[in-house]
């Protein structure tokens, strides 16, 4: 598919992450108020404008009045669909409305941008194989790296929504329970292994009532984001046998502040890798889900210059986020509009595409090199931005940016 | 504390579950819609009713008009003892505006309750040292049945809040995909080894930004209900490796439709077990947490009368709610109005005792007994009830009952 061009010419830029052909969907300030908003080029569109104005109508009544993206989710893949369609129409070349929207236009740079939507609950997965045999590795060697179960079902875990946060939000190092494998009991302090995970997050747009197949658990997919599930490697270590990861996955999610919705992916469809083991017909993937997204991760040292420290792409991915859904309603477990899945980390089979730095410090063995710095875990001050595009002919359907700051811990976390 | 009496004569009698020491609150149906009430006797109190009538004034707003107690709790413990002050006064003996609150009472035999709450997210503990012993005992053998951790932080994991419902609703036995140690491949089936947890859940009344002590976690806790976390054991049996359960406790959590404030509890606290080990501070139990409440599990088979097939106490837990919350929160994890804990199963050092059918068939190698029949699982048809009260001088604080009914699993998951 070509570049559709606007008659905003910042978005027929190839260097845009926001061209007509993406038009993804946030939330930012407008006159000390939170908007919906669409990125386009180097501007934001304010939705929740255009529908006072009678200008973008989705439903009898507001759906944009509240400062998320559910109620437009809720109405499903119809309104979804006139979405865009909308959009495209008053904001291609040419468009006859144009001098009615150009005053609902924001300037991109600087804008304070909000969570796209309300989580519903947030389900983590471990879905990629080369991140699952890296860690696998570490701990078990290689011989066990991967779970028997590993190759017939995506496994997952839930997570916490109350701790996804958006792009632009401050990390607190925090405290936990920490034993390392020499010391003879536990203590209670800050984390000294914490790090990131490069994944992207599929949203849940539509409800389930019981078990969805797999071509069912796609179009319930109303968009995806880049997200940061953030983790206290140490943390983990103690508390994770025999229920999972808890507190060392609680202190925060990023994403990034733009939902791209999945209909702007659709060209960069591409299949799931060969399998050593046929997965069971209701994991079957029927036609390619996942896409070719391009995927970096830069680490920024307080006062430093930013250092790519891996490069990777979402085609890794052995389970898709549509078969990761499907697992998640076998049970019968009812999925809502708003649930975010997180892809699992997004590792290739090259030491310079592990999405954490536990797998690219080897465990803390091998630390990495950032210009005069080395780094196994990251130190406070250190600022994370996940990277994400696909790459069209001439243009590119790009995340923006999905970056934290961590800060120190606190001196001391009861002091009131 | 002796009883105090009401001008509702079924709120005196040693055998009910709602006297006005009680004052549990539910939602329930009248007039066709559903209401906030309140337990008292044999009635229901209406009420979202007698704040229209502006008998009941909580806020400058309504906060009984939406059918949930979160807005109740989210005005904060002064409140929550105001509305417990008022309740007292409308209900007391001689209270003089009893002709005035009469006509809001409803029969509570035959009415239709509603989930009391809408649950933010679900967090389930593993915070039963017997219950622990067991299942340890029977997958890893007695000498390493407590894991390393066990002693020093209440293991808990993230579960699903979508699948928490009513006491009342029917369960429905769910497909999974099952690998028994003797099978070559896995299998997607439905669960043949579908059990209950016996637990407390905890309700979560106030918002945290930051860790928490156990003292103030325990100020947080707005109220408890019984909580039945159904369990497939064997979809957890094959997927939970390495990071815990996910769609083997995904089917459904049952809870039972009033929720007793911590107010009303307070008579019947009391202090978790001696420990081996001590709590680093963090966690340490200021007071006593615990309360003594009586608890059983009664099975209904199919047409057949009920088996009590399980006796035991909420004092036999090792750590407290209070503790779980504090734990839940030193990571910095904001928990939230409506966030519910369950306590983990309650089993006790006896064989009579045992909150699951897992520990009571001894994994399903002694069944139990239940009339003519056997259990070592749950089978179609099976009511489960759990009942808890904690005993007063001549009084008892009841929950009412928590109940449901496994129906058979769908033939295919997948007929649309």
């Amino acid at each position: 598919m070509p570049l559709e061009k606007s008659w905003i010419e910042s978005a027929n830029s190839p260097e845009t992450d926001f061209p007509l052909n993406n038009l993804p969907l946030g939330v930012f300030t407008a006159d000390g108020v939170p908007r919906c908003g669409v990125a386009i080029g180097d501007r934001i569109l304010d939705a929740t404008g255009l529908e006072e104005a009678g200008l973008l109508r989705l439903d009898d009544a507001p759906v944009l009045d509240i400062p998320f993206w559910n109620e437009v989710m809720e109405l499903g893949p119809e309104a979804w669909a006139a979405l865009r369609a909308r959009l495209h129409e008053l904001l291609r070349e040419g468009a006859p409305e144009k001098d009615k929207v150009a005053p609902f236009l924001h300037p991109l740079e600087g804008a304070e941008l909000h969570m796209p939507l309300a989580v519903a609950e947030f389900t983590d997965f471990y879905a990629g194989r080369h991140h699952a045999t890296n860690v696998g590795t570490m701990f078990r060697g290689a011989e066990n790296a991967l779970p028997p179960n590993w190759l017939h079902i995506p496994i997952g875990y839930n997570g916490r929504a109350s701790s996804v946060v958006v792009s632009g939000t401050d990390i607190r190092r925090p405290w936990g329970q920490l034993k390392g494998p020499n010391d003879n009991a536990p203590r209670f302090a800050p984390s000294a292994r914490f790090d990131l995970e490069l994944e992207l997050g599929a949203i849940v747009g539509q409800n389930s009532d019981g078990p969805v197949t797999v071509t069912e658990a796609d179009e319930m997919i109303f968009g995806y984001v880049l997200l940061n599930d953030w983790s206290a490697r140490d943390i983990q270590a103690w508390e994770y046998q025999p229920l999972g990861p808890f507190q060392a996955k609680a202190t925060a999610t990023t994403i990034s502040p733009w939902i791209v919705m999945r209909a702007a992916l659709e060209p960069f469809r591409c299949a799931t890798p060969p399998r050593d083991v046929a997965l069971l017909p209701h994991l079957e993937e029927p036609g390619p889900m996942l896409y070719d997204i391009a995927l970096e991760v830069d680490l920024t040292p307080e006062g430093g210059s930013p250092t790519t420290i891996a490069r990777t792409n979402y085609r890794e991915m052995y389970y898709s986020s549509a078969q990761q859904l499907a697992h998640h309603t076998t049970s019968g477990c009812p999925m809502n509009v708003g649930d975010l899945l997180g892809s699992g980390t997004i590792s290739g089979p090259t030491k310079e595409s592990r999405g954490s730095l536990l797998e690219l410090s080897w465990g803390g063995k091998e630390p990495i090199t950032l210009g005069d710095q080395t780094r196994s875990f990251l130190e406070d001050g250190d600022t994370i931005t996940l990277r994400g595009a696909a790459q069209g002919a001439g243009y590119r359907i790009g995340f923006g940016p999905c970056t934290g700051k961590l800060i120190p811990a606190l001196s001391d976390p009861y002091a009131r």
